[in-house]
């Protein structure tokens, strides 16, 4: 009997990507740029394995209208249940509660790495994407957030990012809290409602004013039709939250400058807001760079004093060649509790992270992103050994450059240099080897293009000559510098 | 009622574990020196996720003993089921199959990456580890073998071994097949015994020739108790198997250089290896770099022609203190139906994988993992604007400095720049602000360390005066520059 063949399909899970050459370059570099200003400062690297126990990560999700989904999670063979990091900062907050005597007070390390989300996948929606974190532990000085602001800073600029292309939004999360205390929503009874409402005011950026005035009272339907439940304030309630955001309303929203009085915890929050500002002002960063904005509220539930967030001021091009307001490229906070949840103890906590693939999007539409080194293919013609001797020369002078290592069949061999964006070809065959003195031919692959569409064997190429030249052997390396540096 | 307060305890997942800065920077040195080497050879990169379908990865762990353990699996919420990838060739060969008209042939690519194995973890084994894969995809020829074994041994040049320290060793699976024929054990209902044989001859380095004859054999109790099934051979059999290994036996295992004949299958292997040979050997690679060794054969199950193995030949103390011969750091070889087995169609591929934890762990007691540059720590003392002024200077400079961002103790701020072992501390108090000119104070921590001990106060410790020195403002970073260099 015939043994059946089922086979598989070779498909990429849903949500998730391959990622080739040019984005992977792309992205390296940016992580290298923003690991050596990091480093420069003296935070150090830190890397935690892909999973934690479930409790120990808990539930700091952003979405927590779905508390139990968005994370991947898996039974270990003695019965703990695992999940993959959804982001770094819930890892964090592990390790320092675990190894918390050996550290250095304070703590500060950086962390960049996959994360993993069990959500909806949608356009440039991936379900594993790159977090670029740093977090200061166990200070509460002022100090440790004016460091991190300034540190960004300069990170967008070592990115390339002109003065005045991006601004550090500054707030601080003890300001709406003392406004929702004086609107009565303070205490754990009023925890879920208070979450609405920081969400609805961190969507100020994408749904505007009314947006936001009808999530913090009867509900919002998005453009897709999708409901979003609101905070069921009252108008007075939903007047004072706007006015706190900047806002008056007479028939349409418009910006004012009003200052608000909360009591003393604002007046705390004040204060710690400005120890902050004055601290990076003395420093040299000006308004154009940091500036404090009270729509910044960032969604998640564990900031607990100052929030930050970076956006980039230029318009960008999307994939759909619409013109959009990028928004906020990274964001941060203190969050002093989160090492309280294992150890009882409030450790002080402020961090930032950089969500790298929506940086990279941003930096690639301003031509930030860089490009390769141009591609030298040596074709072996007819032996293997002396495409290898030539190729090892040209990388000996830091040339980049292959050798085909498939069929003998010369246009499967321009094809392939060809599909791999080659700048140039080198051959020697036996002709060009037993020529005195030794010779190699080179060819300028974009030049010669047209000719080799319709071309099959070597001979016909040859004869074409379009961007092709013979040169002795000995001098083959500084023919091919010549020849990058005039931009073949 | 008080609510009940439940805390998680703070724990590593087992058989995972952080890493910390000396390891991830030797580790990322190691991986860009090996991205250095594999771009110059134009290999480009490629980023599969850290998921596939579980159908789409197969069945290919080392350890077919346990066939339905080894992956860490999930059932996605449309019910497929997904695993994380335990290695980075079955990505690649879903990644070809779902890609194959749009890459270039043959496709070269690298890829370095996290695996996760579901494993029971031991000293030094863990269920997450990093991998740098190498393959060529759609070729046949023996220059992409011969490839692969001179690119790895450029790598292993570029991290600082010596000729000599390593030697990759190369054989052909088809000879073992040759062999298996001979014996009677060909076909497909002798495919499981195959395995044993495969997986006896595989631990040669760690069992000596005893050790495989047993595993050939009746089967092997290791020091720890645990039994391997043996592959039940006839002692005739058994005989066959080691002397194509190349030994004897009269009471006691010798080994000897005979050469057998295995028929058409055997001469075609041996044809194999030597065109591969003859290329590195004409291309300047000796047998001190890449020789022939019949024990080389690697465990998996899917290579169907010549494998490769890289050795370290120096003997390395491991973390016990004990000297080990630590054996392979990077294994391959021919794999032509990886991909048929989603397309039916064979497509010829090669490949060769470094395991980046064990190369890393004998560079390192080589002295080869490289260091950090020093770090400066500035302490703020009563202004945190001007030490980070100072800090930045210093970093314009390029050199790697950290400002204290903690408490005002100074104590406290001492007992920081010891634990992140810095070089050198920059103060600048109110005196040496006011000072005309203006003044800082530098001071050599391992000068100070005895003195530091015991100090409460600032004035106390500068009373000390051990590597201390004070300097105009203005020339700060030319001085900091000669004490580092100087190796403060």
């Amino acid at each position: 009997m015939a043994e059946k063949i089922s086979r598989p399909k070779a498909r990429l899970p849903r949500g998730f990507r391959d990622r080739t050459a040019g984005e992977i370059a792309a992205e390296r570099r940016l992580i290298e740029t923003i690991r050596g200003v990091y480093e420069s400062y003296g935070f150090a690297p830190l890397e935690t394995p892909a999973f934690e126990y479930t409790d120990a990560l808990g539930k700091f999700l952003p979405d927590v209208d779905r508390p139990n989904e968005g994370v991947f999670s898996l039974q270990d063979d003695d019965a703990q249940w695992l999940s993959l990091r959804y982001d770094l900062t819930a890892p964090l907050a592990r390790y320092v509660a675990e190894n918390f005597q050996n550290l250095p007070k304070p703590f500060r390390r950086y962390q960049v790495g996959s994360v993993w989300r069990n959500e909806k996948p949608g356009p440039g929606r991936f379900r594993e994407f790159t977090q670029f974190d740093a977090d200061t532990v166990g200070s509460n000085s002022p100090a440790a957030d004016a460091e991190l602001l300034m540190m960004v800073c300069d990170a967008l600029e070592a990115l390339g990012l002109k003065r005045g292309e991006y601004v550090v939004k500054i707030n601080s999360r003890k300001l709406l809290d003392a406004l929702l205390g004086f609107l009565g929503l303070a205490g754990p009874s009023n925890a879920a409602r208070r979450g609405i409402i920081l969400r609805a005011v961190d969507k100020f950026d994408r749904v505007g004013p009314d947006g936001v005035s009808q999530l913090l009272t009867t509900g919002r339907k998005d453009e897709s039709g999708d409901f979003t439940q609101g905070a069921n304030l009252t108008s007075d309630q939903a007047r004072i939250v706007m006015q706190f955001l900047g806002f008056s309303y007479d028939g349409q929203f418009k910006r004012t400058n009003e200052e608000m009085y909360f009591g003393p915890i604002g007046d705390f929050a004040s204060a710690e807001l400005k120890a902050i500002v004055d601290i990076v002002r003395e420093s040299g960063f000006e308004t154009d760079r940091i500036s404090v904005d009270r729509t910044v509220i960032r969604g998640l539930d564990y900031y607990t004093g100052p929030v930050f967030e970076a956006q980039l001021t230029f318009p960008i091009t999307n994939d759909a060649g619409e013109t959009v307001v990028f928004g906020s490229v990274a964001g941060g906070g203190r969050y002093d509790d989160l090492v309280a949840r294992f150890t009882g103890q409030q450790v002080p906590a402020t961090g930032i992270s950089i969500g790298v693939s929506r940086l990279l999007t941003a930096l690639q539409s301003r031509g930030l992103a860089g490009d390769e080194s141009p591609l030298v293919v040596v074709l072996p013609m007819d032996n293997s050994a002396c495409a290898f001797k030539i190729a090892g020369d040209l990388r000996s002078a830091g040339i980049r450059c292959e050798t085909f290592v498939g069929n003998k069949k010369f246009g499967d061999q321009l094809k392939y240099a060809d599909k791999r964006g080659a700048a140039l070809v080198v051959m020697e065959g036996e002709d060009e080897r037993n020529a005195d003195p030794p010779q190699v031919t080179l060819k300028d692959l974009k030049a010669g293009a047209e000719a080799s569409k319709s071309v099959g064997t070597r001979e016909e190429w040859v004869g074409a000559r379009a961007g092709q030249t013979t040169v002795p052997r000995a001098v083959l390396v500084a023919e091919v510098q010549k020849l990058l540096k005039r931009g073949v």
